[in-house]
């Protein structure tokens, strides 16, 4: 009722944003994306750089999710602990400004089933599901920075497992003795499934990324190793996250760039794959939760 | 016969070097180390800086192990592959100046067994046998940037294989999410084996590191994150160093502080170890080498 002429929906990330104008009937209008993300904005700086937001695309409420509710975002948002339901999201959401600015919270998970936290991959699990694109008990995987692996169950987040593929991956390309290496993006050719295939059969990782290194210098490594290293870390990664979730199939939402890298590992292993872009289930996820103001 | 009137031994690495001067009966009369690494020196710089050790030391034959012979080095020496004898790397010797300057080479392994390549613990493990410190057959951890694993049968360095554990300690400190939590120095602590018992139970690295992060969040996280991450970095190392090995003792060969971490790591996992400091063992190796010249 509060958003009877439509809303603003954001995904505001670490490295940047991207916003959504959807009309009073729920349909898609116009966007906006930029390089403002949480750490690009100085403290104090949020309010003017939400208005940014509104000049670009319309006065409108702006309904945000994402590391902008974070210690390092705007206001910092609760975590609703798991099982976690688009209801709960919408009852601990964070008003700003009362029917006209908030954060959608987080999902945490405590105690023996391991400290976790997610901020942005709730919204589209929710959305996913209202949008019908996957079925209300699932497994699913989110690739990025901080890869999710997720446990659905009656359409709530049940539990899930955080893997720092994306950041290690990100580490050895900029920092480490591979860096020289680690060039060029990576798509699921040979050398990225010949590293699935590594990590999948039991290598380890502190020893298999450095053969990388050793192979190079004795003139017998792997012609692509950006693509050789992806594929030890995103099968490391499938390992554990196969382990975790424990069925098949496992629905893929996210960056279709990523999910392409997954699918392929996924299925290396013998499971099933869907997959479902991020961006969509973004906007069905607000939309849902917004239903519950 | 080359070396009559004593030499200087050189253990050379990438960020700092340490030298020996050894008198005409084999003791060990004065030492000299600094921060002039290999990767301190310009291109072309290496002549001069060799030049002071023989001012701080005497002007007597240098015999150089390490990364000073790699290809960011002064010269690239080569690798003998295994197995690898005091003789073969006395052999393989380069002599960048004939009697008066020369760099011991690597050992390298290649095929099936795994390309991997190591520069300066070949000299410690030839040394540790040499001195009567360890066996002829045995196991060698020798922790690191890049620990290595080594088997060593018959006194040659017969297989090996190197984990970048101490350069994904420095990667994570350093550059990641938890680098404002790795502060403080490592000792074997409750901490420290929290992390190991979970590393050996299991855990896997891209996981169990993120939960560190989450923990902190939630307030339930351990008390002193960066001993917490080393018990699992080194759990992990350990967990596939032994199955690497597949045999108990473990001889431990290096610096100190870094072989009781490991000891402990290696005894909380059931394995008997020994340590041997690794610069009585690297001087050993020289005379043992430069007895074959």
């Amino acid at each position: 009722m509060l958003l009877r002429d439509g809303y603003i929906a954001v995904d505001w990330g670490t490295t940047n944003r991207r916003a959504y104008r959807i009309d009073a009937g729920g349909a898609l209008v116009a966007d906006h994306e930029d390089d403002q993300g949480v750490t690009a904005v100085a403290a104090g700086g949020f309010e003017a750089a939400a208005a940014d937001i509104r000049t670009a695309l319309s006065d409108l409420p702006l309904l945000m999710a994402g590391m902008i509710g974070s210690n390092r975002g705007w206001r910092e948002a609760a975590y609703v602990p798991c099982p976690a339901s688009a209801e709960a999201l919408a009852k601990a959401t964070l008003w700003i400004a009362p029917g006209r600015t908030c954060i959608i919270p987080g999902v945490c998970q405590r105690g023996a089933a391991g400290a976790d936290v997610m901020r942005g991959e709730e919204v589209q699990v929710i959305g996913a599901i209202a949008a019908g694109l996957m079925p209300p008990d699932a497994i699913v995987c989110h690739p990025g920075t901080h890869a999710k692996w997720i446990k659905v169950a009656n359409s709530e987040i049940s539990a899930f497992c955080t893997m720092m593929t994306g950041e290690m991956f990100a580490l050895l390309s900029d920092h480490s003795i591979l860096r020289n290496q680690l060039r060029g993006s990576v798509v699921p050719d040979a050398a990225f499934l010949a590293g699935v295939d590594e990590a999948l059969s039991g290598a380890e990782l502190l020893s298999s990324l450095f053969r990388i290194r050793a192979g190079a210098l004795l003139g017998e490594g792997s012609r692509d190793p950006a693509a050789h290293a992806s594929g030890l870390l995103i099968g490391s990664d499938v390992r554990e996250g196969l382990a975790f979730s424990g069925s098949s199939p496992v629905t893929l939402l996210g960056r279709p760039e990523l999910t392409a890298l997954y699918a392929a590992a996924i299925q290396r292993a013998g499971h099933r794959t869907t997959s479902i872009d991020g961006a969509e289930a973004f906007l069905a996820g607000i939309g849902q939760i917004a239903a519950h103001f």
